[in-house]
Parts: structure tokens; C-alpha cells; sequence
């Protein structure tokens, strides 16, 4: 089952209690954010932290996944 | 060959101008970062407008990518 916030944005996944992944539609275009959210009178709402990624910029951090783990791995052995 | 930004930390890559993807290590974490930069006085530097990934909300937001994609497929055939 879809969930869905206050927005009628997807919510993909919590990333922590604040933080989430969504997807929503953004007149006409698709954008992947991440994003800190804040309670206010029982809702969800966004706040300014946190960066909306349109298309083009999700296939390009896409492509880099497994160079971020690769830094990763190479600053935890150090 | 390894870039860093003005601050030391290594830039993966960029996704637009002024939009790029770093790993640091902050007071000894790991942080993923995904953050516009700004120019000043021939340096880049971060803005506010971006988020910071610990090491455990990047290991459950790489697990959600395959979601995030079926997502972004699911709404582009509407």
C-alpha cells in the first residue's frame, strides 16, 4: 500500500523520524526530494532543509551510487 | 583524479552548476551530501540549500533507489 503525505506527495521511504524520500509531480515534473519535515496542528509539512532533484539531476546522482559508497568504504578504512 | 572542494571535502560529482554530491568526514562521520553552492571571491561554497545523509540514512535511502525509480516510471506514464 502507497502512502502518501499531507501533499499528496509519495513517500518512498523515512529516512530517520524527520527526514524523507518522495516523489511527486511538480506541474508536470517528476522530482525526487529529500527533506526534512516538521509537525504543525497534526500535519506533515516540509521545511527548507533538504534539496528537490528534477529528473535529469536524479539519472546523473544515480549513476555516481556506487562511487559515494566507493568514498565511503575508502574513508571508514582510513 | 580526486577533486575537493574549497572546504576538503571530495566532490563525486556535480549534478548541475551549482548543485554537486560530496563525501566528508565531519568530527569523524561520514556524511553524504547533496548541496547547491554559491560563489564568492573565486571560491564555491556551500549554501543552505541542500542535506547532509549520516552514514545509516544513506544506507537506507541506496536500498529505496530501485523504489524511487519505479516511482519516477510510474509517474511518467500517467
Amino acid at each position: 500500500r502507497k502512502e502518501y503525505d499531507d501533499e499528496g506527495n509519495l513517500i518512498i521511504c523515512r529516512l530517520s523520524e524527520k527526514r524523507r524520500v518522495t516523489v511527486q509531480d511538480f506541474r508536470g515534473k517528476t522530482l525526487v526530494s529529500i527533506r526534512e519535515y516538521y509537525k504543525k496542528d497534526g500535519k506533515e509539512l516540509p521545511t527548507s532543509k533538504g534539496i528537490s532533484l528534477t529528473e535529469e539531476q536524479w539519472s546523473a546522482f544515480k549513476k555516481n551510487v556506487p562511487d559515494i559508497e566507493k568514498a565511503i568504504r575508502k574513508m571508514e578504512s582510513r
